[in-house]
């Protein structure tokens, strides 16, 4: 998968491993990414001014349809992690979200590199639009 | 804790260990076995005749309020657990579940012994009395 | 992702979802699956003659070095399910697993369809050749 | 359980709530709490002055042998969570751990409290006694 490019991150956040994160090799397992990459979804849909508490009210979900991810170094006990998203491409009901994790403490060391699609799902379990407010603010066409 | 004694569990499911399971140590970690305790309380109370979808429908929650677990033995790659089950005690709006993890393979070997307290939730988020059928149920009171 | 075709999966697994595997929407999480996933390849290795033993006295790793994941149906609590693991094909020091995940009382089911690459790593942390009798166990040329 | 009283954290960790650790009724997981435990007690060890790699290389490992954990409010999606942790008391081969979980926006307010028992164990699996530095680290007694 190529790298961000001309893509700008909507959000970068900071993880820290935890000890149970760790598995017999001493390495983070490679499903937990994906818990990592999920909590960084959640916090751009949200810099990108969406409200979690509007998906409750309405009846959204949305759902992951696919997920793509190159480990590409391994994370180890006590590293601290950023990883940062950015909005890769839009379908009507779909969004793909373009992922990278790296060192904190060596933001040149990627980790991690994922592109992940999700699917918006109305109240009667179908496929609806991708808010208009939602793919604006992770197009970074918020003004 | 003291072993079931005159208890009879209500239910016991088996269990195999995931390699996502194990820590670095190559163990199973000690906060996976909650999961495997709390697969097991939902098959008790099925068991017991409760239909989880009425706690859906009804707007009822059971939250746990209380843990104790005694880690005897190691669980490890591979291995097959007997989760056990049986009620221990009732309170008004509580249920106290006691519950043993032993080997599938040597059923003699204790791996960890649990005392969970449960609380039943009304919709508005109060205790609520334990319904009748499910602490008959528990009780081995059906007939 | 294209179904197995003529590839004959070398394990078939059964997974009960647990109840901690659920999301916020009362699914299983999206992660969850990777660990059942590396549950099946771990099975699969096995009934392909591989000893995991073997591994720790050699000082050889596995490691995913990339997934990819299709979520095509959702799964839900109580059920249970099947994942089917084949070898899809094998470069010399890599190994990549088709697998499918299905319901167990309707296997026309897709819930769930992925692609795995490992690489093996010796002692030195180097990429190492796939084992000789592992490949020809994935690939059924056992005689 | 009762509050630390007199007993003064030895170190305080701030967490983030994950989206992959809510429960199907959106409530942090009563199993996920003792992640959370777990990764602050390695942090209060190293602040005792307590070196991970030193563990590894002489060999010893620290088992929990019981937890006692009260559930006392609920965690929720977005929030930000601090656990104190002290130390209990001390037996030869046994340490014991006091742990507390507070809102971070709102640290009068606890969501968990807890106490859990580690055994240091040697090489060759048998319980050694806590070393020296680590249980003058944990009491304070660093000059």
């Amino acid at each position: 998968m190529a790298p961000p490019g001309k893509n700008v991150p909507v959000a970068e956040i900071e993880i820290a491993v935890r000890s149970s994160e760790l598995d017999s090799f001493g390495h983070v397992n490679h499903a937990v990414f994906l818990n990592y990459l999920e909590q960084a979804r959640f916090l751009a849909l949200q810099e990108a001014g969406f409200d979690w508490s509007s998906l409750d009210e309405k009846g959204w979900r949305i759902f992951v349809v696919r997920i793509e991810v190159d480990y590409v170094a391994e994370a180890r006990r006590g590293q601290r992690l950023l990883v940062r998203t950015w909005a890769d491409s839009f379908r009507r009901t779909m969004m793909v979200f373009g992922q990278e994790i790296v060192r904190a403490d060596d933001p040149e060391t990627v980790v991690t590199r994922a592109r992940v699609t999700g699917v918006w799902i109305d109240p009667q379990g179908r496929p609806m639009r991708v808010p208009e407010h939602v793919r604006e603010g992770l197009s970074g066409d918020r003004e």
